[in-house]
């Protein structure tokens, strides 16, 4: 219990599939067309009809990560077919569009009919909810890829916007308010790093922790929380600037996606309750703050870009689509980039 | 050597994959829409856009299967990016469907940067060629879930095409020809039946087998076709009736697909050369003709339906689109289903 945990002691060096990801991006920008929106980076990507359609189509592809291993031993496979739709449907959401279908991927070992049933039934029960088709997918059984018991799950969500509607950050400037949507826990964000802690201190999900006033997989396992009712009625009103999903990289890193040359984002740390949990794991695995807020949602699962005069009536309409939040910072001039204050 | 090669016995229980896709098709089918085109049970998804568009979107996924473990092994791990699209890509066209963009997944465990890079630039570059464009993706890094170097790679293609040209195989009929399109070797199906007659044989991909006149890796780690130039030219003709991608289930089960009730399709398995390499497979792991016929192409990867008197016609089409293929089989009345004869 001496050392510090970071994600790469976790075993994920982040650091490698950066650097992959930056020597495939003049292969992966080869393959642009006109079509193309915006330049990349966005929560999604988005592809401009063919003529004669004002329409935008927005493309997400997300998988659970090793969350699906905790829901696997508990039971609760559902949970990870209905986080794979959820995220994609969050990352569609906060460019403004609708999200209109899914289709789903299940691989793993050993994959037996239970659990492949579960998983689909938990993505079915998400789109329904969502108010999108779950038109396809593919399940994979491939010995010899996964560990035994181990399974991945992960979805493709695509929707569509008007061109004109389209909210992607570059109508954000100083003085906007940035508000904080609550997490419903640590969504499908690292959980690698959650499993070193577990082994670390010998705790399964089933140990009570005290702080938290019951089991950790009370908290480990619950569903990933949908914005897309909140982001869409703020898309309605005309205030939303910008939205970010925050997820892999935590807050500062997905907050910085959304903003325009010129705009610095600060965050108040302590304009909402960070909930329990992270102060839990914090300081079982000795993890450093600067890891935990680029690991972590810290109970913020979405953020919304507004004029400042509007920010509490955007709070209040969030809130009246079923997800609380609050005005957790404001955007500034400077360089583009986020600090947690 | 003496016991009979199968799926199962390769570690793949493909029936308790479908029992658990059956159990999910009550819940799959309660997220259907007005918008769902067709009942599913096609290669891709359909989706008719909202009012106002006469698009309907045409959405896959698909993933390589352990291929990877081989290509990973030789070093092509651009092979796996290129697969998982060109797959996406023809099942998108085998409706008469353009394909415009695709996403890619790449999930390990101890993923390194070479592997990812390769992975994605092959994705990359079947993209390019193939006209669409790599619009996303997600790279998950999951110690604990994969075995040591294992990973999976999948991708999800998305295109579109207008409703009246929407080519679903319902407006064939009694006396149509069935045309084959010469596969470029297995694609990307029965790679774990391979691994184990590799296994049982004390193969490598390097080992020089005979009848092939040279190392298996060459035919094994062979890219998959893309029929995308074949199948949408013949759809511009105004004589595709219905194609059929042959991918997990072989030619049988994937040209039932395409077929309207009373319509029953003969295939002559003599009227065109199965590549040496599925004779090998069948010898060296003793597996039975049905189930050699169940799980590889045997040299035909993609099925296209036309009337009889356009056949010939149509095979030179194909063949000035870089896609070698032959008259297989007739379409009778009969019971919904597939004889090889």
């Amino acid at each position: 219990m001496s050392d510090l945990l970071t994600y790469r002691a976790a075993g994920v060096d982040r650091e490698a599939v950066g650097r992959a990801l930056a020597r495939a991006d003049a292969a992966i920008r080869s393959t642009y067309t006109a079509a193309v929106v915006g330049g990349g980076g966005h929560f999604a990507g988005l592809y401009r009809l063919p003529a004669g359609s004002d329409l935008v189509l927005v493309a997400s592809v997300d998988g659970v990560g090793t969350k699906a291993l905790l829901l696997a031993r508990a039971g609760r496979l559902d949970v990870a077919g209905r986080d794979a739709v959820v995220h994609g449907v969050n990352d569609v959401a906060v460019v403004g569009a609708t999200p209109l279908l899914a289709l789903d991927y299940v691989a793993g070992g050993d994959l037996d009919e239970d659990a492949v049933a579960a998983v689909i039934a938990g993505a079915a029960a998400a789109c329904r909810e969502e108010g999108v088709v779950l038109l396809g997918g593919e399940t994979a059984q491939m010995p010899g890829v996964y560990r035994p018991g181990a399974l991945d799950v992960a979805a493709c969500v695509v929707g569509v916007v008007e061109a004109g509607r389209l909210c992607d950050g570059s109508a954000i400037r100083p003085t906007d308010a940035v508000i904080g949507l609550a997490s419903s826990g640590l969504h499908t964000n690292g959980y690698s790093l959650v499993r070193a802690v577990l082994d670390r201190c010998g705790w399964t999900p089933d140990t009570v922790v005290e702080d938290l006033g019951g089991p950790l997989g009370e908290v480990l396992l619950h569903p990933h929380r949908s914005y897309r009712r909140a982001l869409l009625a703020l898309a309605r009103t005309g205030w939303l600037r910008g939205a970010a999903h925050i997820t892999g990289g935590g807050l500062p890193a997905n907050v910085s996606r959304i903003l325009p040359a010129g705009c610095r984002a600060r965050v108040f740390s302590g304009s909402w309750p960070v909930p329990a949990v992270y102060h839990v794991l914090a300081r079982a695995g000795r993890i450093p703050p600067q890891e935990m807020w680029a690991t972590f949602n810290m109970g913020v699962g979405a953020c919304a870009v507004v004029p400042a005069d509007r920010a509490e009536a955007a709070v209040e309409i969030c809130r009246a689509q079923d997800a609380p939040g609050w005005i957790i910072g404001e955007v500034v001039a400077g360089e583009r980039g986020v600090d947690v204050v």
